[in-house]
Order: C-alpha cells, then structure tokens, then sequence
C-alpha cells in the first residue's frame, strides 16, 4: 500500500475538518479541496494550514438551488460569521482559482487523486448519487466516499453499481461517526456470536460550540424528526429552525431514526436490518453529550449464550472528533479494495475483516 | 472475493471449535484439519460434525517433545478423557488417514487451500516460526494464521518477512481473542483521536467446564506469572499446575504481561508498544468471569480534548467464542489481501480499514 491522495468536496465543517485531521495521517495527503466557488489543487500535498486559515468562517450550511452544490461557499445572508478577502470561499485561498465547474476541474485531474471524500450538504435523496453520476460522466476510476446518514440513498447508489464497476470506482458510503464508525463497531463487536439478535445505535451530541459550524448538519437531523422529512426541512428558514430548537428547550430526540445504519450492516452479512435501531439526542445548548453514545450488539455465541458485547464513546469525544478520524481510515480502506482490483458499492462494516 | 478453504491445523479445543464455527460462516469451507497422528482431506469441504464427533475427548493439551507437534492427539496417560474407537486423535474421523508427516500433507496440498490456522499448543518460544519455517520449505504460498499471545513471536516471525514476501505467504499472527480481537477494537475505538496515550487490555475468564478441554491455554498463562516462564511452565506436571491453582483458590491474577498486543497495536501505527498494558484475571473454577473483558483506549481528539473510548465484551461470552469468530474473520481479511499481492507478516489491527 503505497501513498494515498485524496480530493475534498466541500469545504464546510466536514471538508475542513478532513483536511485537518489527516495531517495527523500518515501516507495520506490532500491534493484538491473545492466549494462552489472555486478549486484549490497541489499535487504536492495542499498547504492545509494557509487553506484553513484564508477561509475561516466561510461556512455556508443554507440549502441551495444548484444543479450539484458544494458546500462552504460565502456565508448565508445574515449569518455574520467571518468573511476573508473579496473571494468567496475556497478562492480565499492563495492555492485556489474560480471555477465554473469545481466537481469537473477535480475529475479532470481523477488520475492523480485516489480518493474523493464527499463533504456535501445532502438536503435531497438523490443528492449525493447525482454527485457520483459526475464522477461517472468525467470518467474518474478510484474511491468516492461520502458520510451521508439515510437508508434511501444506498439504495441509490447500488443502482450504479453496476456501472461504478465498469468503470473502477470503489464507491465507499456513509463512513462517517454514524453509520461509519458505529456499524464497524457492531460488525466487531458481533465476532463473538454465532448469530446477532439486535443491534441498538445510540448516539448523543452536545453541539453548543460547535453549533454555527454544524447547522447543516443540524438541519438534516430535523429531517428526521417524525413531522418533518427532508423536503419539508430543507425549505425551513433559520428562524423555523430556531423555533423547532426554542420548543425542546435546545435538546432533540430521535427515535427509530432512518439511518443507514441498518441497511449497511444487513450488507456487510452482520444481521438483518429489521434488526437495527438507531436513536439519539443532540443538545444544540450544551457540549455536554445529553447520552453518551453507545453500540450495543446483542447474539447468540456458538456454545448457546446470548449476551451483549457494547461499544462506548467517551462524552469529551466530539461528532467531528468521530467522524473525520474514521472517515480516512475508511478512505484508505476503500483505496486498498480499489487497488485489489474490488470496484461497486461498499459500506463501511464490509470494509472490516472479513467478519 | 470468491469462497475461502482453509486448513485447521492441531484439533485441540481451538482447533475444534474454529471448524464448528466456520459452519456458521458463509463462504468459508474447511478442506483439512490434521494432528499428530493424521490427516483429514475433503475438498468438498469435511464433514465437520462426522469429525467433532468422531474425535470427541482427544483432546491432548501435554507437550511433547516432538520437533513440530500438532495439538490434539491422544489424551496425555492418565488424563481420563474418552477416546473413541483404536485409533488415535482426528484419524478416529472416516474422512481422516494416518500420517508420518501430516504438516507435509497440508503443504502438499496447498494450492487447493488458501488459508491454513495454526491451532497448535505454543510452548516454546520458536514453536510458531518453526511452523511457518515447514509452509515455507513445502513452498507453499497463501495466508497461515496464528492464535498466539507472545509478543516476541512477532519478532521471530519478522526476521521471516522477506522469505514469506518471496514466497507469496501472508502470515496473520495473534489473531484469537487476544491479541486479535482486542487489538482490533483497540485500533476502532482509537479512531476517535489523533494521538493515543494508553491502551489497557484487561480480560477476565471463567473456566470451570471449559478447564479440561483448554489444560494447555491454562499452561501457557501459567508461564505468564512472574515466578515462571515458558520453559518451567513447560516442564510442569499436571500435579504442580494443580498445586499453583489451589494456592491461589483457582483465581490466578496476571498483571504487565508480555502479550503480542503492544506490538501489534504499534505495528498497525496505532501507538507506541509501551503505552500498551495487559492485564487479566482467570479463574478455573467458575464459569462466572471474574472482571469483564474491557478495553480502554485513552487518547486525544484533534481539537485537544482527552477522552477514553471502550469496548466490552459481555460476561456471559465466552473466551472460545471470542477467540474463534474474530479468527475466521481475520483468515478471511488475510485471503484478501494475500490475493490483493500483499505478503509478509501482518497483525489483527493492520488488517482494520486503513486506520
């Protein structure tokens, strides 16, 4: 396994925190990030620290019209974060140059970019699957991953399947803190059991701090409370937001979440997906974690007991904290497949030992 | 990746046990399980309750002074265990013959088997890397896997690297319930952060019914204690491993031992070796664990805060169960990359999504 480049779509909270984390990273070097605006390319290895530093602030979390939107443009109206420079975006970066086709200019130089990580807003099913028909069109072959969080999509995905393998692309999805770092604890913690009854998803997130930097994320969480769904939370005005936020006293509730959870780990052969909850609580008010986030995967072992190994995270663990780490692990996982000659569609417990 | 055989070699408890449970395995077909008196070939795949059966009680765990034993022959003299029919050990199977040289046997037959696990008792320090030195003389190319626990084995198995590299071996060492297991919920649980402090291991097992079927794991932990080690624990008769049990009313505590773990973790780039502590407790005569299973992975997130994730096994799993699942996991994680072209000497936490 040689060296590993990677690509970042979207320079909102994710992108940026990818950039951040995998300087920790060794192997791995980030060579094109872009937003709406623009595209910042080096071959070299991106000077993360400038990037990061030019744009600061240039979070931009509003849904928007665009055919395929990237995230992290200028700031939505009245969002009073910070702005550098007269670029928007990206392009406040001595690295980056406008671009009228960001997502093209980064297929263009496919050749040189293992990995593609997409740190998009997803405010529409078939967001992130429309992303990938781009990358199939611009005829890239390598990894794409994303971090999206409903069933739906992977179905979507699993449609081109059959032309990602035609094509070499090893499509990695949903590898972020939930479904990707928690379906590959339950895909570990299941090697104790012959056959796995249950497994309960249960995450908390205190997101006081991390707030203005998470809306869309937030957002999307509102998606899936039981009276709104996606197409009905993405035409919320900020104000509608704050108002669902005001009515729980800052902390949301989720039960039985549609979260892609079940269907990845049906995928990777660990149980059926009938057989996965996924819930949880965010508190936008406080960073402490309202529930400390927990895998719990209940089986039955070869010699007849049923018992319940648990996966816990530490509450001073952020959710950028867990979904960064794991997504370049999985990125270096998927570029491995990749290599081996393994393309099509691939959720993050398959990426584990063989279990 | 299409179907995985492999090849159990010793038929003593782990040996057993991995055949039962690959049943539950999809993909996963055993072809050969040999011990010190045969061999059993069946390239459709044995029939693995005609063998269990047949086998039943021959269980051997005594060391012997053969060059390159296999676990599982005829119980040690006066050891009472049953014994089916006249012939001895896993030639009491129909689908099994005698042999002179059942290891050759295997490697005779090695390119009909891709994986081959070292199921073999573990009483001199060389034992392992003396195995591997009889795959690499029968030129056999493919994965071998081992349940071992010594973190100098690695070493032994290193200064082999370059020959299993030539010969397209893929050696996975330490795969069972610890190292194996453990590192790799370790190396998960680490995703969380950007540099870890301290790994601590700390197992517990309840042996009671399990004691006699598992005489040479009690052996072998034996040597872990710090008035012992391999060697005196190998020259033990059973009445003095007896005596040490009852002076410690069948609890025996281990504190710091020398468990592959550290290496392994550091290998997979995970820490360093020494801020890695294992630790457990055993106790022969209940089947209640005495602590439970517990790893502790304490690190630092990359927005600077520290945090301790972990990972439980449940009590009522035992430690066969836990040994058995995450091994057949591992084989299969080690045939793909043996068939991906990566050979020489991996550990259970390199085989994890590129963390």
């Amino acid at each position: 396994m040689n060296e590993v480049t990677f690509a970042v779509l979207g320079t909102g909270g994710i992108g940026r925190r990818t950039l951040e984390v995998s300087q920790h990273k060794e192997h791995l070097t980030p060579v094109a990030a872009c937003d709406r605006h623009g595209v910042a390319l080096d071959f070299d290895g991106l000077d993360v620290d400038e990037l990061l530093a030019a744009t600061e602030g240039n979070i931009d979390s509003g849904p928007r019209d665009d055919d395929v939107a990237t995230d992290g443009g200028a700031a939505a109206a009245g969002g009073g974060v910070k702005q550098h420079g007269e670029d928007e975006g990206v392009v406040a970066s001595d690295q980056a140059h406008p671009s009228e086709n960001p997502i093209r200019d980064v297929v263009d130089h496919g050749d040189r970019i293992d990995a593609v990580l997409l740190a998009l807003p997803n405010y529409e099913h078939d967001f992130i699957p429309r992303v990938a028909d781009r990358f199939l069109e611009g005829g890239y072959s390598g990894v794409v991953i994303d971090v999206l969080k409903r069933s739906r999509v992977i179905g979507m995905l699993d449609e081109r399947s059959e032309a990602f393998e035609e094509q070499g692309i090893t499509f990695v999805c949903g590898a972020g803190a939930t479904p990707g770092f928690l379906t590959g604890a339950a895909a570990l913690a299941a090697q104790s059991f012959v056959e796995v009854e249950e497994v309960d998803i249960r995450w908390g997130v205190g997101l006081k701090s991390g707030y203005e930097d998470n809306r869309g994320t937030v957002r999307e969480d509102i998606a899936h409370l039981p009276e709104y769904d996606i197409a009905t939370a993405r035409d919320l005005s900020d104000a509608e937001i704050e108002e669902i936020i005001d009515d729980r006293d800052g902390v949301i509730e989720f039960e039985d979440m549609e979260h892609a959870d079940d269907v990845l780990l049906e995928r990777a052969g660990i149980c059926d997906a009938e057989d996965v909850t996924v819930g949880g609580v965010l508190d936008v008010r406080s960073d402490e974690k309202p529930t400390t986030t927990t895998v719990s995967v209940t089986g039955t072992t070869f010699d007849g007991e049923t018992a319940t190994n648990t996966f816990q995270l530490d509450d001073a663990t952020s959710m950028e904290a867990n979904v960064n780490g794991p997504a370049l692990g999985y990125l270096k996982a998927g570029v491995r497949r990749n290599r081996a000659g393994e393309y099509g569609v691939f959720g993050p417990a398959e990426l584990m030992p063989g279990f």
